[in-house]
């Protein structure tokens, strides 16, 4: 198994705490973004959307879209599970991951700063004031949204970490790219500061990937 | 059964597409978002987020998310199933639709061009640009995609329609507000031709809602 990525992109992240959790070694192949290594024809033969993170399974197989990713670990390997018991407990534990997935980190990678740049003249000011705008509207919805639920224990659905877990441990270290503090949301901080307790998550963060900078 | 949502929202689109897929009868309530109707505290009480579509169960349980909810219908009522069989299939499935639900959905929604007018003072044109960049973007990887792969069929992921065809279907509209043709996407558009030949999407459908304009 190889895993296609980038120590600092968060989707690249949220897998690798997700293969942690499952035990499950894949050889680290990187991929700078900055450089556009993405972008290589030998890149976009196996993923012509041009984005990391990709597992390349044993057969060739070429698996794309982190969050994809991490539910075929889920349902190839059950154990230990990364979501909740029960229908009703697994969407809860899906939005939680989805809020991330879909309402803030798409609007905060390069290539959405870098677009910024280039069609509206954004500079790294506005740029921050941009991602800090989408991180506070979600992270305000998703503190409130985790301090009421009767799920939300050590980690986001409960005594063991999962998929929301994933996808918020990666966040979190974006937001420390972007100088934003956790203080004003203390469940989240709360349950950042248990994760980073957790080797499988620990070893996933950005730092300690062989092409850290 | 209650489903909170707007006729022109896209996620609550790709949602309709799936209860009616299933057969399932909610009942409809609309939330004008351009009146901001989704932020005022009777929905912030069913959801923090202040963002449609939410599913209210017969219990009350509030789910949100359209994908999450999405899993959730799969997971209840099995049949007709949503993702195909097999891990893989369902890893290929769950990523064409994530292509759509994280990579192009999030940067073109109502909210995010309203930002893009109060920081950057992005007009009509400039944002109709923004819009354009990011589905030719995704769109160019997803043509390739389904262009190649094996599972293609009628539908994105063979001869029934699923997961990835209902956020497709539900892009299709709105990229027709934008005025963007698919002439440039063959396999694309063949299967949205499709899709809208299925009672099941075409009554999902914006201009089929009680609330359409």
């Amino acid at each position: 198994m190889i895993l296609h990525n980038y120590f600092r992109s968060s989707t690249s992240t949220r897998l690798r705490c997700a293969l942690n959790l499952k035990g499950i070694t894949a050889e680290y192949a990187a991929y700078a973004l900055k450089e556009k290594a993405h972008r290589d024809p030998g890149f976009l033969a196996k993923n012509p959307a041009g984005l990391v993170p990709v597992l390349e399974l044993e057969d060739g197989t070429m698996l794309p879209q982190s969050l994809a990713i991490i539910e075929y670990l889920d349902e190839v390997q059950p154990e230990p599970p990364l979501l909740p018991e029960g229908p009703v407990a697994r969407a809860k534990a899906r939005a939680l991951g989805y809020m991330i997935a879909c309402e803030i980190h798409p609007l905060n990678n390069l290539r959405v700063l870098q677009r910024l740049n280039a069609q509206f003249g954004a500079d790294e000011a506005a740029q921050k004031a941009w991602v800090a705008h989408w991180i506070t509207e979600t992270f305000d919805a998703l503190e409130l949204t985790l301090a009421q639920a009767p799920e939300t224990g050590t980690f986001c659905t409960g005594e063991a970490p999962g998929l929301a877990d994933c996808c918020l441990y990666a966040q979190g270290w974006n937001n420390r790219r972007f100088d934003i503090a956790p203080d004003r949301w203390p469940t989240i901080a709360r349950i950042l500061a248990a994760l980073q307790g957790v080797e499988a998550f620990a070893s996933a963060a950005p730092p300690r990937q062989p092409d850290a900078e």
